[in-house]
């Protein structure tokens, strides 16, 4: 595969290992998105500390309104958090 | 660096080789698009043989209208990949 298809890959399975713990295997619950947000992405985690951090990161990704963060919700938060990135890169 | 964080700065780079290529550095021209393509979503590239699906993909991506495809607009390209490849796997 291409480097851009393994990156691809990853997200989906670092998605899937976490969406796929409790109800519905297609969405992450708010508890399910604060375990991978705590695993993966630990730099963001350090602003998202307490409860009320993570009701408004779950309500800005939660579009729909169901109190889940399906996958292209998630998506959201990769491009958010990528684009972060690569603006901090080229200042 | 996690698996996410690793994710994230693989879409980084690869972008990052083909838009310094030529004219502005943080940019993909239609030539460098398709460059980055033929590499790096071969699969893809199956379906955007000819100059008119180029031209129509790049007319999609690019939401400014400046005739480029900048990292925000590239990262709508990498979400609509990757939620259509797990939207497959869950068939």
């Amino acid at each position: 595969m291409t480097d851009l298809e393994n990156a691809v890959a990853s997200i989906i399975a670092v998605f899937q290992k976490h969406s796929e713990r409790e109800g519905d295997r297609h969405k992450l619950k708010k508890s399910e998105l604060k375990e991978l947000l705590h695993h993966e992405l630990p730099d963001l985690m350090g602003h998202v500390s307490d409860q009320a951090s993570l009701d408004t990161l779950m309500d800005s990704l939660d579009q729909d309104g169901d109190a889940h963060c399906d996958f292209q919700e998630f998506m959201t938060l990769v491009s958010t958090v990528t684009t972060i990135n690569i603006f901090i890169t080229h200042q």
